[in-house]
């Protein structure tokens, strides 16, 4: 797949093009760029957009107004839900507009907590940042939180979970499929397990599972609350929802007029909405295909690179994950010399969730899973989308296994253990 | 200007405007609408949709990915911040983007209060329910909060300012113009006495007031947080930001990856924060035209309603107000029925904000100037914009001269006082 550098139709533009590539190292001679990190991000789809322009012009209006322009819009937000509704089995007015999975998450843990003060949240150790961190900061005010352990594969423990509840456990957050390994999370049991022994909420992030898992996780009528973002499933940034179960009761996270009846305030995205619902639309029309599709070409890469790179490791549960989603360890490798490398040779792919890119920790989901630090700091996240294909998977095993092969030839820890 | 209803391009569109159109009592009579709603929201412009295209498909990428697709984006991103900072005389770190105006007041006025939880919060009277209705939900909390009156102009009271402030006030939060009344506060005043006689943070909902005050505004070095929103100012809908000056502290409002410099957690809206930065620039190039030209009309506007309509008032200050904003108030005439007459004559215009249009109560703000509860229910506001010209004008005037006679040949009330 070609990235589009140069737009010939807007000459500013393309002199910031050429200043980026010129700042950031791109350079002419790298003119193929393969895209391998759809779980930080996919590319807006252009049936997606077609959607969403005619209310970015000529189809305006305040959605809350009282005139025909405002009822224009207003119908055609209103209309995007219904849809997104209907896709998930859910009731239009469950369906709660944010502006983006980050928010959606915030909402709910948030809402909860100020709700019920006194009540324990249950979360994993490997949730998404957006959860993680806002446990992390309702405990520094006094929350009980506990965080449940995972195992080798990454699954969440159920007896821990089991454990934990009590009568005054106010929520239990599980994420669908984790963001960084892919492992695909027994919700459907947990959420059985939680309303057995409790009376507390059930929220699932499933950010990074939606448009990949099959819209039976939906169903779950034992979920209150589910998170979802529109960019990670061909749909446009900055709008977001969460479903949520009808009669669940949280305080709101930004107040002010009476959008998304009093559960969120703020003007709504009228053309977010639209894309969000026809991309999820078409996320669950092509989700069988695309899921086998993609599960053959990370099949394939997993076997050519566990075969013909020595010290290398599968992170994650080996089944149970997203079809897309392949991470790697690499003995004697830092997982930022190996990104740069592969970036220069012209594939994007990261080293673990693009929310915490920025920081030098390793990664709190491989700690979880037991790796040591070293190995921790060595994961490469590959991850699939619509337009990679056959060659992609080829030109990415062989970029992996020449690059591992140089890196390792300045190691002398890797020299000594005969890996080069 | 002509609405456009039927898009050939996308047959499916059409349909669903037609039964919009059907179930909202358009219908095929009503060919000609005019928009006269400017501060519930303005339309994209196409300057700034066309900014927006290329992050939205060609050019995509996580901004806080590290390799030459996420590159990309945060260059866009970046550059948009910096354009950003430069209008507003601000530095780029002074930016922090959020998605709209309400996430902004919000992130500000909690933010100070989950930091300084035993510190005052002064606010005026008149605020846009996103600062009011979140200052109302923190008293419920236990915080305390003073709200300011106003003048019949709904000018705020300095000196209530100066009686109320203390050595333990943490914020003080006042609009710099009124939605529903186009009423400019005296900012610069405020701030002065607010530095002068506390240690308190000043911010300022400028959501309104963008685009049509001057940019000096944004010089005050006595505000310390500023909130904005695009689709007020011609940019894109679900995204805004708040200015906060380099010190200022606040909590989060959104936890969880470290964008906006850990402020504000969640996925970038590149293509929205492009389109903010157009926007702005563009309202600021044609500030001074624009303001003067619709001045003019509205002083038209004026002059025409309360010359040729008896028992008719202008609610607001008559020269201290945003130039394209006119508040009417007319005796003995419902603003809901006055609205949608004028509806179906098509002219959109609305009874207060469109925010709290779903309310039966009388405005906040009508009744803080001292405005019975039978006249604030009796207004109607007319916001003017770039595609207002002199016929607009006219017809509006017209238009609303024939409705309030109509409406008030119906009233006894009105007949007895011989207004028929």
């Amino acid at each position: 797949m070609y990235c589009v550098f140069f737009d010939t139709a807007n000459s500013a533009l393309s002199e910031n093009w050429a200043e980026a590539l010129r700042l950031y190292g791109g350079g002419a001679a790298v003119n193929k760029k393969t895209y391998l990190d759809y779980a930080a991000t996919t590319y807006l789809r252009h049936e997606v957009l077609k959607e969403m322009l005619p209310y970015m012009g000529e189809v305006y209006g305040n959605p809350s107004s009282m005139h025909t322009f405002g009822m224009q819009t207003r119908y055609a937000l209103e209309q995007a839900r219904a849809q997104i509704a209907g896709l998930l089995s859910a009731q239009p007015e469950e369906i709660c507009l944010t502006s983006g999975g980050t928010e959606a998450d915030n909402m709910a843990i948030r809402g909860v907590a100020a709700r019920y003060p006194q009540g324990r949240i249950i979360t994993t150790q490997i949730e998404h940042p957006a959860v993680l961190h806002t446990c992390q900061a309702l405990q520094k005010l006094g929350h009980d939180v506990v965080y449940l352990p995972v195992d080798v594969n990454g699954i969440v423990d159920l007896d821990a979970l089991k454990d934990a509840l009590s009568r005054d456990t106010a929520l239990v957050s599980i994420m669908a499929a984790n963001n960084e390994i892919g492992t695909i999370e027994p919700i459907a049991e947990a959420a059985r397990i939680v309303k057995t022994y409790s009376r507390a909420y059930m929220h699932v992030d499933a950010v990074q599972a939606a448009g990949a898992l099959e819209t039976r996780l939906y169903k779950l009528p034992q979920v209150d609350m589910i998170s979802f973002s529109a960019h990670k499933f061909y749909g446009p940034q900055g709008i977001g929802m969460l479903y949520m179960r009808r009669g669940t009761r949280i305080d709101p996270l930004h107040t002010g007029g009476s959008q998304e009846s009093g559960r969120r305030a703020g003007t709504s995205n009228v053309a977010g909405a639209v894309g969000m619902a026809k991309a999820l639309e078409l996320a669950i029309a092509e989700q069988c295909y695309e899921s086998r599709r993609q599960l053959a070409l990370r099949e394939r890469l997993v076997s050519r690179v566990l075969s013909e790179i020595e010290g290398s490791r599968l992170n994650g549960h080996p089944d149970m994950r997203l079809p897309n989603n392949a991470n790697f360890s690499f003995d004697y490798i830092e997982g930022e010399s190996l990104l740069m490398r592969l970036n220069m040779l012209g594939f994007a792919v990261s080293t673990g969730s693009a929310c915490s890119s920025a920081s030098l920790e390793p990664s709190h989901v491989l700690l979880a899973i037991g790796l040591s630090h070293e190995t921790a700091h060595g994961s490469c996240r590959i991850t699939l989308g619509k337009s990679t294909h056959l060659q992609d998977i080829d030109d990415v095993a062989d970029a992996l296994i020449s690059v591992v092969a140089d890196l390792r030839s300045f190691s002398p820890l890797a020299q000594r253990r005969n890996y080069v």
